[in-house]
């Protein structure tokens, strides 16, 4: 699919909003760029965890239309020899520090095509002397803009590459009890969002989640367990999730990314 | 007065900024109308409060010109039976829950016509089957770019309904010693807004704010009292506020929402 | 060099996100200039810190193309006699409270032409009565779209003034020891922005930063430490940074603004 401009440009970052750096990445969008429509995705992805970037990025890029350029800087080996890497996938462009966030953000997705950032690019593109610490604005916000106008080719950004290795965000498996996963991360609700997927809850014919000594029903919505009541359910990205109705699962249960979740079949046990 | 497009939608939720969960509902609007201009009002309001949604609603609609579509999702009954409310006030549509969110921020408001989304409606605009946990984005702003296109008439959206009741921010009472208010909500700078409002203060020849054990006196400005002192004023919303020159009233007073809150005319007592 | 419209303005305040108060100026703003495109550099100033608002300002207005707006509103005198003030430079147009934050964004920038808001223009422009509480609303956002637009030139703002002091950000001093300076701030990822600017730290042979009793080598990238261990660099904006390799400075040193830190050169020492 050929990209087509759309003028797009998204942003995820773990840059945090208490500073002015996402503002002045967009100053050199424009720059470049000055009918760009930048669109944040977040800007709250915890320090340096390119593996929850590529999570979110992953149900993210494919909600905007063909031509959108999706950037996303979460790069704890900025300044360093890291790679630039370029995702080429349905009209769109994914561009990000080559640390396994796009491969996350597109585990599972065919026909990508990679590439790696030539060395001599920005020099190409008249970017001057990179700064250490600060290559959202030196180095990706110019080459967002100019791949969002459609001037910067695939075959001008740098040769293709073979897929990586996603970030290594945990993967659920499977025993004689059933399914074992565990919280992959807490919402801004306290809702806990599990790496346990729709189709495996599908599986059962009376599912049960199993989380820190309490074993929840898998409802179909918050509102049919009591107000107060924890519960699970199928949320709106295909995963299990731990809620409470009201309030705050991980409040609740005092837990965190990483504990321990099990899916049981209720018809088996 | 007639719905003439301008290209706005505000947003005002409980997302938060942690996740993508706003930058994923302007993808949905993108993608039915690219020259969408979407503006957050906020997504801060404390989960579940349709009341204060409402409240901040109340003060910011007129502020957009006529033409502009103004959607609000706080949905603690996601995915439940819970119908979904169209005003149309002053040239503009507002958009929410039916939740008392609406009638809360059209409190007071004349000549609002209210419209109960249709059943049918989602099917009619092809939007694929709805998630149970999240309609921001498979309902609401498909809805809010159909309407604010114009494409989506509110003959089409669905019948009229009757207006409902407000939110229950509660509402000051008046006994012989004056006024009886309380906290609604404490702001980012620690300003502790009242119930009580403008008028009720003007109608003292000297007012007195009285909390927590302290009186204090209502003054025009901050800046009016000396640097760390506490103060009560009109604030730019037409309330009561009690604040702290240079500072934190709610953290100096160690209170917050639904302390209670007692206006006196000096000349009475 | 004149004023060519970019369309563009940048906001800058200490109001938060968890209030509609941003929004509510962009509602402003597009009423009167419904093509203006609004970019946030950060609302995120601690409370009252017009010298931190200036501090950032003087990292971003350059990175908008000429013709932008740049408005910072941190305003603790809101509502009292204290001036707007407006400066002109490079063809962009900065305005804020006379407060000493512009001259702190301006410090050391020649050509800067400043400019003492008429005491008739809010109502030469129809702006109703203003607020005690909320300019940024009121009086800023209107200004700001007009002087966008172009429509309000530089000599019916108001007359020329002379440049004012900078809002007191500490500067380093000199003694035998080699610079003291202090930290600035913190940022999110916990990185302790100081005082001390790259040129004193090119002119040491062996620079060494101290610092709550660490001696830290100034290391070229945060990926050069190992993981985990404290560092200094120069960072993007050309200051002296303390950080912690793949965490937070501010944490691990237990330090915050104003702690003192001492560059010393290891070749004189």
């Amino acid at each position: 699919m050929a990209f087509a401009p759309a003028g797009l440009i998204t942003l995820t970052t773990d840059f945090g909003t208490s500073e002015p750096f996402v503002g002045i990445m967009r100053g050199r969008i424009f720059t470049r760029f000055p009918a760009a429509q930048v669109i944040d995705l977040t800007h709250g992805i915890p320090a340096g965890r390119a593996d929850l970037a590529g999570f979110w990025l992953a149900r993210a890029w494919h909600e905007f239309p063909p031509g959108t350029v999706h950037l996303a800087v979460v790069d704890p080996g900025v300044g360093t020899a890291r790679g630039v890497l370029l995702a080429a996938v349905a009209g769109r462009r994914l561009l990000a520090p080559d640390n396994g966030l796009l491969p996350e953000a597109l585990r599972g997705t065919g026909s990508v095509r990679w590439h790696r950032m030539a060395e001599d690019l920005p020099a190409r593109l008249g970017l001057g002397p990179l700064s250490r610490t600060f290559h959202g604005r030196d180095l990706f916000a110019p080459l967002a803009a100019e791949l969002a106008t459609g001037a910067l080719a695939l075959v001008d950004f740098g040769p293709t590459v073979d897929p990586l290795d996603p970030a290594p965000l945990p993967l659920p498996s499977r025993d004689e009890q059933g399914i074992l996963g565990q919280v992959l991360l807490t919402d801004s609700f306290g809702n806990l969002f599990t790496n346990i997927g729709a189709a495996e809850v599908a599986a059962c014919r009376q599912p049960f989640a199993e989380i820190a000594g309490r074993r929840l029903e898998v409802l179909p919505t918050y509102g049919a367990a009591e107000a107060g009541d924890l519960l699970a359910l199928v949320n709106a990205f295909g995963l299990l999730e731990v809620a409470l109705n009201g309030g705050s699962a991980a409040g609740a249960l005092g837990v965190a990314e990483g504990t321990q979740v099990r899916l049981r079949d209720g018809m088996l046990t």
